[in-house]
């Protein structure tokens, strides 16, 4: 199913990525021949993760070489790192142990066994770079689907688990950083003509969460009665307005010396703090991010990007070997110091 | 009447200023043949004011030349600054303009007219200098007097307007930087015995103030059936006992990563920061002292003290041609950016 109607092209430095930190396209699949994951015994379990195993074994040629990992034998600090940095969902991190992970080295691809359905092919970009995140899920999808019976109507489209993702199963989501409607109140707004459009805005940590550091997550909501092209042709063009938006507010906002100030002081506290919790970093990270993209800060948005990914306990402990939360402040806080001197 | 009995070398590097940011030295005196300045007629303070230029010119000499400024023509900013100096009382800068000050080119010794009293002598020293600024005023003191005649009872010692004065006429006092002492609640505790001590310490804006930014002065009460020496002696023992005080509770706090971390907070706010009320600053600016006395950052304490005196509003003012209180939370922030980088 080649997608080729974009606005977007596949390869090179990050799009947008002043408001836009990353794409990623996720696509449901189910084995006809297998019962959906809530309904399927340990057993059935074990043949679904076998026979997608030997189908992306005999597709490596076109998707590239998938390293297996069982997940009942992944460190919980490890899984939930992936969560974090996006790899899986929080929900794949926490879920009991039968079930498995093919993921590609540099992490861009990933396909989740019997999390909610018995695939879900991941692809994961920075930017906003819808057509190169679904030609990526898409080829996985098509090579795997040669060696796969999937579920498939030829009415409904593709079938999954829950009913809400019937049709294209693709559920399509770009992560934006809006300080500056944020700060307006203006995201609360946006949201309800979104819904109209067939899209939904969330705060990027969790449903209805607050949006901490000003990250929300913009995604694809219909998957009946829709191709794949239209949805990520009306989320590309959304994606766009949205951050013309966040940029003229930004702009007027740093008009403000009281807004610069703001900038400036969190620059200077993540420059010299020894102590920082995750949630006052992402905080500090969100004012800083947007004087790097704005160009008031000798930063690039990039490297704060990673930061704000990098902070979260389990990345951090990950990496800093910081075990308790006292630990992890103060690994937090050097890590960041290190990043911007 | 020289004072020979100190444990203070005259001149070098200021002493103990990680904890004393400066010592003042005022001696009241009145001319035996004028009422005194409350009951004074506007003619009688211009006769006073003639007599005391006159034995000032006679003095040269001995004291230096001190330059005449008329209250009347000084604009009130610069009024407020020199109090914010410390060079003279905020009552002085606020008084009605029949009144004069002699000033020394390096504002170490200023003579106040028609204060409270006829003459207030006053010396100005860094760190802890009580043997340095007695003998500076002492020596002015001792050359005018050759050429007015001070109202002196035999019995009572130099006649002052208020009689909490009499005596010696002396107020000594040192100004404190105590931000542990503080953070411990312990300097109520020491004001305690330091009343039954005959001597007094507060805020150092003002009497009963908060005390912004740690700042606290401490001075002698007593100035009746007791030396010059006698009440040097007592407060230059007391200044040492509660500097040292201040030291252990110092590197105690400063072993407290959240204390190291409100330093460094600090620091890199006023680093960075574009825009600064001079309570916020001063507050900042306290941590930052104690951080850069610890030698746990890369500033001397003599900057910062020099800065928590130079972002007083009126002293900005004139520094900075910075008039109304936006533009000079703007020029503050953009001194302490550039003391600090």
């Amino acid at each position: 199913m080649p997608h080729d109607k974009t606005n977007q092209p596949p390869a090179g430095a990050p799009h947008e990525d002043d408001v836009v930190l990353s794409t990623r396209v996720r696509l449901a699949r189910n084995l006809r021949d297998f019962p959906f994951p809530a309904r399927l015994s340990a057993e059935g379990r074990q043949k679904v993760a076998a026979q997608v195993r030997a189908a992306a074994a005999a597709a490596e040629d076109a998707i590239g070489p998938l390293q297996w990992i069982d997940m009942a034998r992944l460190p919980r600090v490890k899984a939930i790192s992936m969560a974090e940095r996006r790899v899986i969902s929080a929900e794949f991190a926490c879920q009991s142990p039968q079930s498995a992970l093919l993921l590609r080295n540099d992490e861009a691809l990933s396909i989740m066994l019997c999390e909610e359905d018995h695939l879900r092919i991941q692809a994961l970009c920075p930017g906003l770079a819808l057509s190169a995140a679904f030609a990526l899920a898409d080829a996985a999808d098509t090579a795997l689907g040669k060696h796969l019976a999937y579920a498939f109507d030829d009415h409904l489209g593709y079938l999954t688990q829950c009913p809400t993702n019937l049709g294209t199963a693709m559920r399509a989501s770009v992560l934006l950083h809006l300080p500056a409607l944020a700060a307006l109140g203006r995201v609360a707004r946006l949201s309800e003509s979104i819904s109209k459009l067939g899209l939904t805005i969330r705060g990027a940590f969790g449903e209805g969460s607050d949006a901490e550091g000003a990250l929300f997550q913009l995604s694809n909501q219909v998957t009946l009665g829709i191709t794949e092209s239209q949805a990520l042709e009306n989320l590309q063009a959304l994606t766009l307005q949205i951050a013309e938006q966040e940029r003229r507010a930004r702009a007027d906002a740093l008009k403000d010396p009281q807004w610069e100030n703001k900038v400036w002081r969190a620059y200077g506290i993540l420059k010299y703090a020894r102590f920082l919790e995750s949630g006052d970093a992402l905080k500090l990270l969100s004012y800083v991010r947007m004087g790097a993209a704005g160009g008031l800060l000798p930063v690039s948005p990039a490297v704060v990007s990673t930061l704000m990914t990098a902070l979260q306990p389990a990345t951090l402990a990950l990496s800093r070997a910081a075990d308790d939360p006292a630990t992890r402040d103060l690994a937090r806080a050097e890590m960041i110091r290190e990043a911007l001197s």
